[in-house]
């Protein structure tokens, strides 16, 4: 809100009433409706011709709406038809109005690691229990790279950064300056007055237009001499919601107003009763610029339509960095004079298993880490990647040990780092953990030998993480289970068991059956 | 550095030459080595007063530096000398200049989780082989938490948000606006000129000014009729690095001057050839300014001070959340006919074990994970907590088990719920595990019962982390071993062994001998 108190008015006014007067020309219309349709068929087209090289790529946007306000559920259903129309699925999770923080920072976690979401949005406000810092926690639980609307604050980060580009410009501000780019408006070096310092758009706007070399003074409701500072104007941005509030008189002549209020007022000529206008007045400021958009045809379409595009974008660099992957294969510190295998398996620090999931495409959700070093992996995953090209199987089979000792597990590693590291092929290595004890001195450890083994090796002979023990704690908990049962029903009666417990109150027994509990 | 091409100055002069001339006051001096001294005295007694209170509070500043460029080690002193006198403890890491990025990161990220630690700084610029995207890299890698330089984007995002503080503010920046609140100057509604786009001062003190309700306008190396735009400055702030560039005459009389820029010029009356002078010509400044920074002695011992104070600030924050750690108990959703000990476990999901580590105080260095919601704790823990009070330790020893069969673990289990959940105690169930199979049928699980269990209750009886077997597992291993051993010494030769390798080259034989590898 601007209020507007001490006017300098009079002096502004003699400077620049003589060229007001002069100008009398009709400004140019900026029309965002045709520009926004254009940015949506663009990106439609993009789409088309990605799908028809890539069938699988398929850009998707999920909004979280928490409750049904009735104005964020037509702001949904006009996103929901803009990504319709260009080919970008919608998903649409709504939840209670009263969903608190946490349960929506969970869903929004869940949409992070979504391999099919490419763009998450959260649709505010939320529930009005959640306050200011809440609706934060939950913007800023959005992945930076799924943060389609801009508004993260590590997007903000970079967005206002000289030296940086954000992952994604917010929708309004990006708006903008795609309609002074499409008008033919040099925003170098001009001198721009934004009005307004909201986190939506006055204060992105002004990153974005200083990026661009303009020189920006920001306006708010603490500025004085405000006519004065617009009148230095050669691009004047408002977004400071007061209707009709910037008066043509007030305006440079020859100035570019870009108007991205939306008011409603009182019209009774209208069947609504209401009227949507600007934060300009629209007839006095187009006979003094030189170009003006409408309100409503103006700003408005452009935010649902770069969204469209933030979420295009999205699609396509996380669709690049699956293409992309690559295993950074450790550095091996090779001596002439080879160590013992446990020198060598203990020299080097592997690579934490979260991050070499990462470098070979597993989610987050698919990997169970045991340990920093160890994992194991979702089946799920199986599913997931059913539509990939079968990898090459290759089988190390029965081979003699050569002087050496290098025998099967050593080949193993050894083909699976020749291939993985030497060669760059994304290669596996597949052992069963180690025979070990009973078998011990008849042959190796199974953990394989000098520079081609199975690390952390000391933790792989004690069978990793403990799965073979559960099988067979499994089986003797079974056996055991069977055992009681049957010399219980065969030589005892379950009298005895009984006898064993304390009366309760009021001089009656209780009859617990411990053993067949469940 | 700011290209000054079209001057329209003939106007400007025109308008401001009566008023400069007839101020010909010379403007008070503002004195950043003196405030810098007090806040910097003040940061000690505030360190003073909480380390009366709490003996073990020190922070901490560790500052990562790459190489050893002469300029680079003289501010390190600086810091380092400025922190020793406050009572900062200071931490040098220093790195061999060829450091690559990701073992920079790994450095970056071991202070990250070292609590004695409050705060991380990385002096730029690091070697010349790292990049503005490895710098920025390693710059992110810190910690927003620790952050105490203010160059994260995750701060700067915040930074520029109207809705949010950042954690700290960038030292330059908030050196001025300290600079500008002792001289008495007030910001809000001012109309401020900042000239300069650096993301150290340019970029984040326009956001602070901003935010303290100036008027902003921020000038750059594209800024058309710059003394115009300077003349109409209450508050100018120079950050270009250009030696007395800003003329007096372009000022608005009485204007206040912050001066940033510390440039170099010849000056053979020193000893070194050169003197260091501002953005600003001072002299003929100081006759149209209100007040003025003077370079040296200006905004240059603030940035220091600033340092100290937030670093400060980390080290309160750090310590508050230690001391304010909560554990949020998991709802039960208690029924009134109770299901059976197996549906109880199932119907709770357990809280992913690193979010409990984090809540009751661990690191996550000494928490190692098996699985989401299983973990061992590294015995570390004992010397780092080692100086705090013990707690009270409650056997639950040898019970006759209820009717209900309510034993020694739902006992345990019941205490540490009642303890935890209902007194808000921070309380901890340490229980064995389950003695399982060979027992069964005489007594429980061990894992509880009812609403006062062990979960994951299926886990955790097939002995959770196979630590047990393990054990057994190496057990075998090393009687095998030595059955093995014993068995070859008695009764056969090594010759048997040997026979089986096969000819190396040249006609000789390797000897290997298999089973005494190591």
């Amino acid at each position: 809100m601007i209020r507007f108190k001490s006017l300098s008015f009079l002096s502004f006014a003699r400077s620049f009433s003589s060229s007001a007067q002069t100008s009398m020309a009709t400004a140019k219309i900026i029309d965002g409706t045709a520009l926004a349709k254009s940015v949506r068929e663009e990106v439609a087209q993009r789409i088309k011709t990605l799908q028809a090289q890539h069938p699988r790529f398929r850009p998707q946007l999920a909004i979280i709406q928490a409750g049904s306000r009735p104005d964020s559920s037509v702001y949904v259903r006009m996103k929901s038809k803009a990504a319709e129309e260009v080919g970008i699925k919608f998903m649409h999770v709504p939840l209670p109005e009263e969903a608190p923080v946490d349960d929506i920072v969970q869903v929004v976690k869940k949409l992070n690691s979504d391999p099919t979401v490419s763009g998450i949005l959260v649709q505010l406000p939320l529930g009005p229990h959640i306050s200011a810092d809440g609706e934060r926690t939950v913007t800023e639980a959005v992945s930076p790279e799924k943060d389609v609307d801009g508004f993260h604050a590590y997007n903000i980060g970079h967005l206002s950064s000289r030296a940086s580009n954000p992952l994604f410009n917010p929708c309004t501000p990006a708006g903008v300056i795609k309609l002074l780019d499409h008008a033919g408006v040099t925003i170098a070096g001009s001198h721009t007055v934004v009005l307004g310092r909201s986190d939506i758009v006055g204060n992105p706007v002004s990153a974005m237009l200083r990026k661009r070399d303009a020189t920006v003074t920001q306006c708010h409701s603490r500025t004085r001499d405000l006519p004065q500072i617009v009148s230095e104007a050669d691009i004047l941005v408002s977004a400071i919601g007061q209707a009709r509030f910037v008066k043509g008189e007030w305006l440079k002549p020859g100035a570019v107003v870009i108007d991205v209020g939306t008011n409603y007022i009182p019209d009774a000529t209208k069947k609504s009763g209401q009227r949507l206008v600007g934060d300009v007045d629209f007839d006095s400021a187009a006979s003094v610029a030189s170009q003006i958009t409408p309100v409503p045809g103006g700003v408005g379409p452009m935010t649902v339509a770069m969204l469209m595009e933030n979420t295009l974008q999205a699609a396509e660099r996380q669709w690049e960095e699956t293409r992309a992957r690559k295993v950074k294969p450790l550095k091996l510190d090779i001596k002439e004079k080879v160590p013992s295998d446990i020198e060598i398996a203990m020299a080097q620090t592997p690579k934490p298993v979260a991050e070499l999931a990462s470098e070979i495409g597993l989610l987050p959700q698919e990997v169970e880490s045991y340990g920093q070093y160890k994992a194991k992996v979702e089946l799920s995953v199986l599913d997931r990647l059913g539509h990939r090209k079968d990898g090459k199987y290759i089988l190390v089979s029965g081979i003699t040990p050569t002087p050496l000792g290098e025998g099967k597990s050593t080949t193993t590693i050894g083909l699976a780092q020749a291939l993985g590291a030497h060669m760059g092929r994304l290669a596996f290595a597949c052992v069963r953990q180690p025979s070990q004890g009973p078998t011990f001195g008849i042959k190796g450890g199974a953990a394989g030998g000098g520079y081609s083994q199975v690390i952390p090796m000391d933790e792989f002979n004690l069978h990793l993480t403990g799965d073979i023990h559960a099988v067979t704690a499994a089986n003797n908990l079974l056996a055991a289970a069977l055992d009681a049962r049957m010399f219980h029903e065969a030589t005892q009666s379950d009298k005895a068991l009984y006898n064993r417990l304390v009366p309760t109150v009021k001089g009656k027994r209780a009859f617990a059956p411990l053993m067949f509990k469940h």
